[in-house]
């Protein structure tokens, strides 16, 4: 084990990884074995009797990995999580989870307050409060009313069980449509492990509470450096490869934990498995967002090939995936190969636009430097779906390629975020 | 002079900039002595009547500069221009400009279309077609209908004064809900000399043929590298410091001519006193396309100070003002200072947010990390009004600042670029 770790980065060549056949199971994020979880309404959220708190548990500390928003702005539950796995070296026992409140912009107070948090679910379930991790999303900028997170954490931990998966992936949505859980089964030679997961987000901060959240659960025993660099890969290409209005929140956090309960040990040949079951979970949770994104009518998928580089794809796809008038040409079913051609173009990566191709739904709009407007009513009958595909192959003489997705950009967004707070 | 040119770059220390004073003054475009133009309606838009080409021309070859757009897809008249311009190094004799077709995305055509359009203009006036610079807005993927050009720029020709100013401005417009042009007289010890201009722009780029173009003129003597450097000076604080939406256009083009004909010579001592008229101009017709701006309700300046560099300033102010959640607050009129932190936060720079201060309409929001909710009411009443201003003084350290312009997003905007095309 010291030695994979040693050699963490790159799997060794001689070992070709074994083949892994993933199928989605119920249970959501106790689907694996060795976790439990509670969900409560302590009166944080308005609405009375919303679920708002939240507890996810291992029946021991089992290996943990975290990733946090690059906002300089961080949450208290961000910096003290942050903390905490530093501290307990890549284990936890527990995340405790609220919403309604995301104790963001709050000072001292909000960092003593997301301590108690950690330290009120310690004592609860019975471990050290630095192998808890702490999440908050909801209004920024106010304290948490801790006597009701009190009341709330005291009623979770007694309540934990394998059946409150969907509730709890309800206690973490704010203006979320609908609630984000997954489960997938992996069967390799090595056995069978599976992931489960939940996540919320909507657009990307309050008031409308829109912070990114996502909670990952494996049974698979994986050791810390392993589980951090497989979180790391499969958000790469998931979490963050989605945007709805590419704002970025204080509060965005992602975390894994690996409870190892399915007897089925992750080294680097079995690192691939690992990494397609976590991806597999991780692309449905995060396409989930972008569907259920503030406004949105429609998922688009935007992807980019024919890079010298998968950052230079990326870039591009990203920019396409921003653009206010892309996103506009989507949500009114406009085939308008102009407006991806220029949001590429000002990317910021060098290629020739006469070697570029651009397809929506398959529909061939543009290449050497010209139209097929001919082509456009084909386009726009795809545009009508709810389910949307732009490509563009920029032709700078690469493989490199990457996708994004978004959601369009409808005047329900402007109604969400436009309205007075108060 | 020439030894002037050399020391582009670098005023001398020995010699103080003389003090200038500026005035409005009528005529836009022709408001300066040496320059004449005209428009017609050639039907080109497909509104009959409606003015869509239109020349500016001066009594003989003078200094020229121009800046383009930074997109990878540069339309024809883009082309040809920088062409002609470096050809003549630096010097032109007219400007032709069309709306209601971009020409770009029209590969060799286009090509040969601009240049046609040039050579038409120069035989029509009586010049080398290399002393003619060529504009283009209005549909891409769409080829000029030339007989119809040709016939218009005949006519121009024919008609060029000094009174057409306000028609000249007219001409270039698509989108655009009123026509932007100004002018102002300064006055220096060395004597007195006039800066005038037009502009258009609304979005960022067809179908709602929005590219920007500016057209300067100055009756100021201004050696060719100087007035480079000048329209370059002018342009970052002004014209580069606009964003409607952060699209950049395919045509995106401005120009600037210096007749010569008040007499004033600019060397480096009087650069100063052009650079401020040239400014002055540049700020007005900018800021006006920003209240022109797609669905705009409000003009918004963003000013972000404290920073170590102008860059810093300049990106962070960028940021915030591109945020589609800073953009719906402030079209709500929701002193969402949060959203103001977090587009901050995400900048790509590094700085402390407990020494961040964030003022709107001059009131006090946030500041040591934390938010001052009680003057909420004074700020959103500051948000009620036309024109907003957010200042964020990020204190790290240093005494470099930038403003940008922008607007709000509305549901207007939406449906503006949400429909369908055809």
């Amino acid at each position: 084990m010291v030695d994979l770790m040693a050699r963490d980065g790159a799997a060794d060549e001689r070992d070709a990884p074994i083949p892994v056949t993933l199928e989605s199971v119920p249970g959501g994020i106790t689907a694996p074995l060795g976790f439990q979880s509670a969900a409560v309404s302590c009166g944080i959220k308005a609405r009375s009797g919303a679920l708002d708190l939240a507890i996810l548990a291992a029946g021991e500390r089992v290996a943990a990995a975290g990733l946090f928003t690059t906002n300089l702005a961080q949450a208290a539950p961000v910096l003290v999580s942050r903390q905490h796995l530093a501290h307990a070296g890549g284990m936890a026992r527990a995340v405790v989870v609220n919403s309604g409140c995301a104790n963001a912009c709050t000072g001292e107070q909000g960092l003593r307050d997301a301590r108690e948090m950690a330290r009120l679910t310690a004592e609860a379930i019975g471990c050290a409060p630095e192998d808890v991790l702490v999440a908050s999303t909801g209004v920024i900028g106010v304290a948490l009313p801790m006597h009701k997170v009190a009341d709330g954490i005291r009623r979770c931990a007694a309540a934990l069980s394998r059946d409150a998966a969907a509730d709890t992936a309800r206690a973490i949505m704010t203006t979320d449509p609908f609630p984000k859980e997954h489960a997938v089964a992996a069967t390799t030679a090595g056995g069978r492990f599976v992931v489960g997961g939940i996540a919320k987000g909507s657009g990307m901060i309050e008031p409308n509470m829109a912070t990114m959240l996502g909670f990952l659960t494996t049974d698979a025993s994986v050791p810390p450096i392993l589980l951090r660099r497989a979180l790391r890969d499969a958000a790469r290409d998931t979490f963050n490869a989605i945007t709805v209005d590419g704002e970025c929140s204080t509060n965005d956090s992602l975390f894994a934990l690996a409870s190892g309960s399915s007897g089925v040990v992750i080294d680097e040949r079995s690192y691939p498995a690992l990494l397609e079951a976590l991806r597999a979970v991780s692309r449905e949770l995060a396409v989930g967002i972008v569907r259920g994104g503030e406004g949105a009518t429609k998922v688009v998928a935007v992807s980019v090939s024919g890079a010298r580089t998968e950052e230079d794809a990326r870039r591009i796809a990203r920019t396409i995936a921003n653009s206010p008038l892309v996103k506009t040409a989507v949500h009114g079913a406009d085939p308008n190969w102009g407006r991806i051609v220029a949001a590429a173009g000002r990317a910021g990566v060098t290629f020739d636009i006469n070697r570029t191709t651009v397809h929506v739904g398959g529909v061939l709009l543009f290449e050497h430097g010209l139209p097929h407007d001919d082509r456009a009513p084909l386009a726009a009958a795809h545009l009508q779906q709810s389910d949307i595909r732009i490509e563009v192959n920029i032709g700078a003489g690469g493989t490199a390629a990457a996708t994004i997705w978004t959601c369009d950009l409808s005047a329900e967004y402007v109604r969400i975020n436009g309205e007075y707070r108060t």
